[in-house]
């Protein structure tokens, strides 16, 4: 049996009930959400509200018809950050942001936005004072990752919104790696957009995620289509959820994400988080034993999600997790996993490290495994 | 058991391979095609290279990796649309067109992209000498359903294909209503951009669709962001289909359309078209001997998909479809089905039509209940 420890990719296995739940909707639903009007499509509806109401009540989110459905966090991003910039506004970001954001932000530099990288430390670490001497008369956003997909490290998300609403701009946050690992609450934290994937922290399938509006944010729409909604005009209805979700949605999938949602909010998410916490200093602790093994990013488990970034020295990252998976079974991503900056800020810039990310369903067994491994591997070089 | 009778909408049910497929890759695949690298990641990969090869021997695509997964028909027209056209160009289309192609034309006649819509004559019927007659020199691009959402009936694609490349100008083809249900081969016909849903005529989950980019055609990427490959760059990578896939993909929906079209391989697409022509003639000669009733679009089942559009005098769409719901447990849609201009053309607009849409797997027997239940309904007005 593998030892799955790339949960900030995916998490796997998923809680029973999102197995369930997207079945029974796939074999006894099946219709398309709402616009049919039938009976079948109410219940597809449903779903769809179900998982909007779970969402709120996880994230804290005052009104869940601005949680629009997207297929991924990086489409959530690139709404967000399309929908929002014109030519000419600013907007600020950190050296630790995964392509999802970099890469809609390159391309909008091309098209007169202009930005502005604020540099980490070695650590992956940012300093919100920093993020501040950035803010100048053209900043309209602030974009920043709530925790590192490479270390793990968190952001200080919190305080850069809390910034951001003194200076009279946006927030944007990531919650790619944390959504459903993190508390977050967007009553409480001035955040303007959340982005999230359904597929990681909050255990639904692959295929979905959403993109939270505040209530001062209008976003153009990434795409126009069919809402079942406004049918007798050939322009975009202009509120939401519609507004932002032309064409069929991911019916099964969201009713999956729904159940993850709902087994989080059963399970608590404390308990999930204190489960990751343990698993995850466990890796760190028994890693940092190993002479050749070097660690990456914030060294207290407390301040990282569980992500545990590492190189053995001497040998490709790449090479150590392909004996991992083929000699011991054990499946964890290295490489740049898609962040090439924040490799350059951690100094793993080009090979990157490899990537240990459990998730709730893992044993402390596993661990042990895991490091019994990588000492067995370190130990050849 | 209701009587599903919206297969234009989402087919269902499904082949039970589709589910098989979905909960296959959920529990025991979980993993990111591709990017990790380890033995469940490559799991994964390979059913999305298994169902970009079945789609493209069933549409007879030259190069699967000009396939691009997206999250639905929708998604694909507006990829191909603001992908392709900039400012001055001239776009044609007809007005039979589903709001995923009107709403996005719309939005880019807004910035300054020149739309001209072909009239189509009573039954919904465009004539290709009309499309001709409106090409200018600035057209770049024709956009045509090959079938319309709202009567059924078959529009000359493969004709406006042939016009399109004599005259050195890009076609577009909106297979949203028949991508598995009428043959189609991209070797043999001139089209450019493909676009279809892969939860209708193809048999898999909702939040799958695709775009086929013929080899003349570039086009901008709607979002960027991780693509797993050259991930050391900033930028997004310019090779298909990672270029247009940012973010992690629906893998178990992809599985679920690679097991749907694989279906339909071994089923044969004429043995599948054959019985939908049966059901749909059934319908439509059952329902023009009640008195009450008018019927749209082409007459004959053979230039037409199974749609049949319909309504009874003196009683709202609507209405009627609410009492096949709840009175006779039959599932069918009404109202002006995300397609204001064609019910325009048919002089439909704004109450629109019954549309009913059996599948493969209706029985002879429900369209008999279902001819008699408007019957019923006709003989109170």
């Amino acid at each position: 049996m593998t030892i799955y420890l790339d949960n900030a990719a995916t998490s796997h296995p998923k809680p029973e009930m999102v197995y369930q739940a997207v079945n029974e909707v796939l074999r006894n639903v099946g219709a398309n959400p709402g616009r049919s009007g039938h009976r079948l499509s109410l219940k597809a509806e449903h779903y769809l509200t179900q998982t909007r109401q779970s969402l709120a009540r996880l994230l804290d989110i005052p009104d869940p018809q601005r949680i629009v459905f997207t297929a991924n966090a990086t489409e959530s991003i690139n709404l967000g950050l399309k929908g929002l910039l014109k030519a000419g506004d600013g907007v600020i970001t950190s050296s630790m942001e995964h392509n999802s954001v970099m890469r809609p932000l390159r391309f909008l530099e091309s098209k007169g936005i202009l930005v502005k990288v604020v540099p980490c430390d070695l650590k992956g670490r940012i300093k919100v004072s920093e993020i501040k001497k950035a803010i100048d008369p053209k900043t309209r956003l602030i974009v920043l990752t709530q925790a590192s997909n490479v270390t793990g490290g968190l952001m200080p998300v919190a305080e850069a919104a809390e910034l951001a609403r003194q200076k009279g701009i946006l927030m944007m946050a990531d919650a790619a790696q944390t959504a459903g690992l993190i508390p977050l609450s967007l009553k409480e934290m001035p955040i303007d957009l959340l982005a999230a994937p359904g597929h990681k922290g909050l255990m639904g399938p692959q295929g979905t995620g959403f993109l939270v509006i505040g209530p001062e944010v209008n976003l153009r729409p990434l795409k126009e289509g069919g809402t079942g909604s406004r049918s007798e005009e050939e322009i975009q209805p202009d509120f939401l959820p519609d507004q932002m979700e032309s064409g069929t949605l991911n019916t099964p999938g969201l009713a999956g994400l729904g159940a993850g949602v709902e087994f989080i909010l059963r399970q608590g998410l404390s308990s999930i988080r204190e489960k990751e916490v343990s698993l995850s200093r466990m890796v760190w602790e028994g890693l940092r034993k190993i002479k050749a093994v070097e660690l990456y990013g914030p060294e207290e488990a407390g301040e990282r999600i569980a992500v545990v970034s590492f190189t053995i020295k001497g040998l490709n990252p790449n090479l150590v997790a392909s004996i991992l998976d083929t000699a011991y079974d054990i499946a964890v991503r290295a490489g740049l996993h898609c962040a090439a900056l924040a490799h350059r800020t951690l100094g793993t810039f080009p090979e990157g490290t490899v990537r240990v990310s459990p998730g709730f369903f893992n044993r402390e067994g596993e661990m042990e495994d895991l490091i019994r491994a990588v000492s067995e591997i370190a130990g050849k070089v």
